[in-house]
């Protein structure tokens, strides 16, 4: 019987999680049946959220088991198909497991086209992450040609996305990234019209304000913490706020506290909502489509950090909270 | 010529206002010109928000100047015109100044009809409070029949019409308040389902969550501060907060830390939405029309605190910040 190997979640994180969190293991490959396809993995998706489901916190997802396999985003070929709708040769995405080779249900599979896009790009600007930025900017964000869209975390894969898309539809777009080579990527590559290093910026309160002179309405909002404290400061009368993650915080093992933002919203009339894209399940394959088409007319860019060998996903996941990616981080199996 | 007497803001309060902060001036009463009416003040409403246009930060309302009458909602009663929509006699409610007698402009003025309500109602109940209670939950809060609604500051003035206008829909209503007797008036006078008193609650959290089995779906939210905290473990997938006021934190002087709430909108998909009743203008007759049906068919009750005299008006206001009024305060003058 064949084996594989196998990254399950060790023990639960607390604080950053390190590599004694993860534990390779060799198992075996159960035998295929009826229905079910083996798959050999690509590309692993390694995203900020799967810091959450590693605690056993309630959350809109279930926690990932001790002992049991983690799992993310994935492409995988198909090696053997028992199930009429997959052929071997195929290529899938899907939330699989962090395995060599898998076998799988069918369920949730989508069939990804390598000719059409490279196949890391399913699990970025045609996956996740560009439903993600899309969604959560169109749905939530409301953007109205001519506002102003402040994105924390530009130039991470979300936030990349999320300024393009807000260059499309007209708005002056601002970045805030960690370093100055990510900053300069957002205005040259990207086309924000500005971009705020928050490491070497004393005052942030008065950076926000110097880049959106005519105040933040929309706040696409990656990282929380302290970041997002100081652009309360400026946002205004009915600005949304957009909260797609908070990674500043993912990390915290105590309750992190903040500027309470109840006074700011109620005199702005503000609001912030929380949202994660399996809430807009129905929405998807427009998304898709709609980033599929600006890809083609060459109107979205995207950048990714890819990492080569199954072994090195446990770093390139930690990785992730040191700012080390730039855009979508993918391993490359 | 006659003089009157008027209540100026003397100096801009740090943390409670204190009465130093008014200052009582005798001032002449200008000559009468063409479209203004000459008013007698009958009643006054005070309200937490007034804090807010007290101090000079920018708001979504004019600060009040220094040295410059306070305003605030008042009946008055028609004692001259020059103005065809108003005779001698007529009752109006208006923004107006805190002066016993005054020379007004007649836009935003509404005539009021005593034989249909008592006049203090259209400072409460048939006013901005009714107005904020209606249309910050209905606008805001969306809430469904058989959800869970939870109201803090809930036997203050705008959180008893919440509640009532909850169970009006169809809710779970539980609500929470300073004293044992607050909690019995909602209870008995106001047919919330459950009440807590946080003076008394050492674990808020847990408080919360059996009052709520179900979890929280909208949380009208009058207070901020410690006690939206512990709702925050509460809240369920999709819950929206409607963020009607902060009085827990509007006299503190350094900015207030709460617990960062983006995780916990992250996780639920949850949305919090500040608001002034200002925004929703052209929703008012709407709201003062289905307010007074209600009122008419016994479906909702209202509590005063009524102080009596001119001279009141200052210690009134500020007694809103010691919980010492139940339900909407208004001075008679």
């Amino acid at each position: 019987m064949q084996t594989t190997k196998t990254i399950n979640l060790k023990s639960r994180p607390v604080g950053k999680p390190t590599l004694k969190d993860f534990e390779f293991t060799s198992s075996e490959i159960p035998a295929l049946q009826d229905g079910e396809v083996l798959l050999s993995t690509r590309y692993v998706s390694v995203d900020p959220y799967l810091r959450g489901r590693m605690s056993d916190a309630p959350s809109y997802i279930e926690p990932f088991e001790v002992g049991k396999p983690i799992s993310s985003g994935i492409i995988a070929e198909v090696l053997e198909s028992k199930n009429k709708q997959f052929n071997k040769g195929d290529y899938v995405s899907g939330m699989l497991q962090w395995q060599e080779t898998q076998v799988a249900k069918t369920d949730g599979l989508l069939k990804v086209d390598p000719d059409k896009a490279p196949l890391s790009a399913y699990l970025g600007i045609l996956g996740m992450t560009g439903l993600t930025a899309y969604l959560g900017l169109t749905e939530i964000g409301k953007p109205k040609k001519g506002e102003t869209l402040l994105v924390s975390g530009a130039a991470g894969a979300v936030g990349s996305v999320v300024g393009q898309i807000g260059k499309i539809l007209g708005l002056r777009v601002v970045g805030i990234a960690g370093t100055d080579e990510k900053v300069d990527m957002l205005k040259l590559k990207f086309g924000f019209d500005a971009g705020i290093n928050y490491n070497t910026t004393e005052n942030m309160v008065k950076a926000i304000k110097e880049s959106c002179p005519d105040g933040v309405d929309v706040y696409f909002d990656n990282v929380g913490g302290e970041i997002s404290e100081a652009v309360l400061f400026n946002i205004n009368k009915f600005s949304r706020t957009v909260n797609c993650g908070a990674i500043a915080v993912y990390n915290d093992t105590e309750l992190p506290k903040s500027i309470s933002v109840q006074p700011f919203l109620v005199k702005n009339s503000s609001s912030m909502q929380g949202f994660v894209i399996f809430d807009y399940a129905d929405k998807h394959p427009q998304g898709i489509k709609q980033l599929a088409e600006w890809l083609q007319q060459d109107k979205l860019h995207y950048t990714e950090t890819i990492r080569e060998g199954f072994d090195s996903i446990p770093q390139a996941f930690m990785d992730l909270f040191e700012g080390k990616n730039k855009g979508k981080m993918v391993v490359k199996v």
